[in-house]
């Protein structure tokens, strides 16, 4: 794709949010993606420079609407779910990423089924590709609309993707746990997202009916070619950033953790942003905070027959707005990994 | 039993380590038991209350030799696996609790398997009984001799047992993830356990190989009749205190999360230190720090015929001293719950 | 004084805060005194088990009007400040311990100042007693309303009144910097106390204008005979409880280290609740967490000819909640260290 | 100066420490600086790559003595003191950054009182220049030598001089406080820095001691033009990055805080990574977070007639290795701000 440096003109929507947030801090350093519009609903007219006093941006946040009227070619949205149905499902510009629910569900009944709400533009779903990068590049590439994946769906289905695409692991008996720093829900979240309440405290939620759990399945069945459940438990720990996916799954036959590895360095040998960790060593999400680099490994359990495959995401890196620029560099003909850290702020 | 009050004389080995402290910190308060000999090999000479400004106890720390030599009635051992092997399979003393994981295992050739050691004293095994207190009561309460267990397999089997005993769940296909706080690893651990390399981190560690594996694995197969198997991963988690486990298995027919929490309810309605949490909420870390209860809940997950049950402890109190201390009232004849706490530090 | 154990009958209102809750855990234990009563206006209906799933009480949440109706003999109050004033100035039962600031001033017009309301009981301040143990033991025995101080207060008298009573050092020129975990914010204190605001930060706030700087310089000009000034500078700080207040203070002539330290073991000698740490250790909030002790020590530099004096408090122990039950004990005729901890929650 | 783009070889010592990777870091990103050699006396022959996994850097880590036979063009060294002395004493090569404390004080009798050695190149410490860059901006600009400050004095200076330049302050009565995060000490600090011993703790340490003060001494006395002395004590808290000073000095006549501010909006007006909060915000480290930036701040308190001045920084960054960069940039003729952050990571 033909691309104009220093002419893409980019709005934020959901800007004062922590991906959000993130997201400005990424496209503060992008030399092809200039800010023109910072929407935040709840901080109309304060100037965004009050929230992020580092940014070169000299207006102030706007209402959703008004950030549209600036006419970007490129938006971001970071929006609770039904508003970016209402707002993206009815825009007629350019390129959109958006960094909520709505769109990565193909099917507006399984839609309804998760989120417990009728999709407002069901017939707008087929235009928008689920935009994980390292499985759906060439669709990203040429898509005009994408739907950035969760944080959860994309630690798991980096994780065991492969694996089922291999025919290594069953699509039955899969369980996944996975720990989340608190920044993953959201700014203001009140009560049980106080200090007190997190720090020192570990403690499981949405057990069995998490909505990312729609995605996971969507997008593990797409790669293993048959239809895939899973058990899902994520847990609230005390770190602000980080996610970690614990996979277990059951092996289709014998299989060695070498041979488990293969498949990921074969898969991900390419892939700018997955660290595939050997043998002897394991991920962590310190390494990869503040970045959009997933650290990936597998292992055989010779003993019970399963394979137990784990990812380290930044949540509001990979999980959020650094899969978001990627996935907008791709669309746009940028370098993929313009703008974007491999480097985790360690220690 | 016969009790004669302030007279039960009790050695602490391995005072020093977070075990030992704990177990000083709950002793200072019971109204029936006498510290006469605090064990620490490499703190010989310093006085205890140089460490626990707060004890009473006016001695300096001995060696394991001396604490023994001073006779006590009651023997706490909180030591490097073998040498509690060493020590107290030669032990010809009253009444001793192992904090360690060298009598708890039934067999010998699962403990060689793995703990990749020899046993010294294989005879000496059937002398001791496994102290999961609500499991092993009357036994516990019969024995001069007992095996504490690990913190994690006393999260994991209060949390499992009921289920597999009912028949419930299939003993096969289990995985049980947990995260546990940096305590756990004991003190003076070295690389890897320093503030920075844990704060704002989440790591697996020891994926299929955790020694508490077979532990896990005696007891539940006892509790299902039949041999299970689990997979296992533990977690490092940026606390200080607290274990959590989340336990997923095959249910054998159709449940519901009611039911579940039924068989819950019957196996768990007299237990001082289990709290079952009902359908609205779950096990957190924080509700049980400083004590000696477990909160244990389940749920059904009827899209993938599984249950998810869940134990949170305090991985020194139930998961340790606190544990130790409740074996050792059974088998004195004190109340279970002398000097042992139900109320968490919480905030 | 005669006491009728298991006779004194307790409300609490403020009961569902942190202060209130640890007032619950403490009361708990007590042999002597028995919960009638929990007052949470925010919470009233709701079983005081939901919240504290440990407690006996068997009662839900009450006003505190209706908590006032039980004729308790002892009151003990945490509320926002003016609630205190005007349910406790009204109040005409037996003994009342305020966590709370209203009645800690004894100048009505410094209260103005300070507090930028009007105190609706002036008449009523004389009848309080200040209830910093350590320095009005005599008063509070005797007393049957204690005002107990507020947490910074707390720390930074037990550091520097025993310096300015003994002349050793200057009532100008003094500065006190203090760190506090959360907890001592109270609960549910919204924006910037949650955890991703408080987390990996450092901060100060309220410089020059906290409301406990009026109750420091009452007191310590109590202690010195002469008015003293400080400069007080409070900072958040990622931790849940502890309290450490620096306190650094002109040397009003050449004195050592030791002969500092001579100043403090000589008028803390017989309290059990102050830690007197000597040359070679230093107070950490670590070693009190959960307690009713102070850890204090003191420094002489030689160089800049000042003091630097430390204490280190649990907030909600000595700093709140066990230094009211240590006075309640007092005005009533138990033993002062009825129910309150010494061995710290470490690790 | 005219400056070869590309060209610019540069070796780090000490590569394996906390600001050694926090400098391969910033370098990674740095358009004209090429790392060619990575010294680290305990992992030599050990992959950077194993540490550092998003290094571009393909060599492993070598001897001190190694690096330098690289003949780099620019040398940063990271090292404990007396080891800096020896080899940046002797080094003959083009441009060297010294992160340690050997070059820093003017005096080597200054050294001697306290860093408790003879310094082994005291003729070379005139030819050294201490890189606080806002302070000494034309003279590290020409100079071939830095000593890069300690993390403590880059804050308390930045807070302290304008105001001591201004007279606004007075020498003498100043008692800084201050905070730091437990990279500050440095990687494989053994005990006291393990999670457990850190984490829900807070406690002062160094007191009266700490090496940091001749520096403060030394260069808040050439800002106010005669000898100031500085009352200092540093304490550690639960956080990863993050350094805040607080520093209480007299004023000299009658301030508001207003006229306060004004001396700092006007010194530091033009400093790129300088940002002055007014006076309806305090700094905090969050927003510094893995950037060069420090935040500061100046109260004035009328009661007490001092000056409270902030300044918060990342001991990494602005503390260290950020200014390291900063400083080389000055001194090879690259724009000042090259590969530095100013969006902190937050959350």
């Amino acid at each position: 794709m033909a691309h104009n440096y220093s002419a893409c003109r980019v709005a934020v929507l959901g800007a004062s949010g922590f991906a959000g947030g993130e997201l400005l801090r990424i496209l503060a350093r992008h030399p092809g993606m200039e800010l023109v519009a910072a929407g935040a609903s709840s901080k109309v007219g304060m100037p965004v420079r009050s929230l992020y006093p580092w940014i070169s941006f000299e207006g102030s946040f706007v209402a959703a609407e008004d950030a549209l009227a600036a006419s970007p070619d490129l938006l971001f949205a970071s929006l609770p779910h039904t508003q970016s149905m209402e707002l993206l499902g009815a825009w007629d510009g350019g390129y959109a990423v958006d960094l909520g629910g709505d769109f990565r569900l193909r099917d507006p009944g399984v839609y309804r089924e998760w989120f417990g709400a009728e999709h407002s533009h069901p017939d707008a779903l087929s235009g928008w590709v689920y935009g994980l990068t390292e499985w759906r590049r060439p669709e990203i590439a040429a898509a005009a609309r994408v739907a950035n994946p969760g944080c959860y769906p994309t630690a798991t289905i980096l994780a065991l993707a492969p694996l089922l695409a291999a025919g290594a692991v069953a699509a039955e008996g899969i369980h996944i746990d996975a720990q989340s720093g608190v920044s993953g829900a959201g700014r203001a979240t009140g009560e049980g997202f106080d200090f007190v309440s997190v720090n020192e405290n570990l403690r499981p939620y949405a057990v069995t009916g998490h909505k990312h759990i729609a995605e996971m399945e969507q997008e593990l069945s797409a790669a293993a070619g048959s239809p895939v459940r899973v058990s899902f438990v994520p847990h609230l720990v005390p770190v602000t950033r980080g996610l970690l996916a614990t996979c277990s799954a059951p092996l289709t036959g014998v299989a060695s953790t070498e041979e488990l590895l293969e498949i990921f360095h074969h898969r991900y040998k390419e892939e700018p942003f997955v660290r595939v960790m050997g043998a002897g060593e394991l991920p962590a999400t310190k390494g990869v905070t503040g970045t959009n680099v997933a650290e990936v490994t597998v292992r055989a359990d010779a003993r019970t027959g399963r394979a137990i495959a784990f990812c380290a995401i930044d949540n509001l890196g990979k999980g959020a707005a650094g899969q978001a620029v990627q996935n907008a560099n791709l669309m746009l003909g940028f370098d993929e990994a313009t703008a974007l850290d491999t480097a985790g702020l360690a220690p």
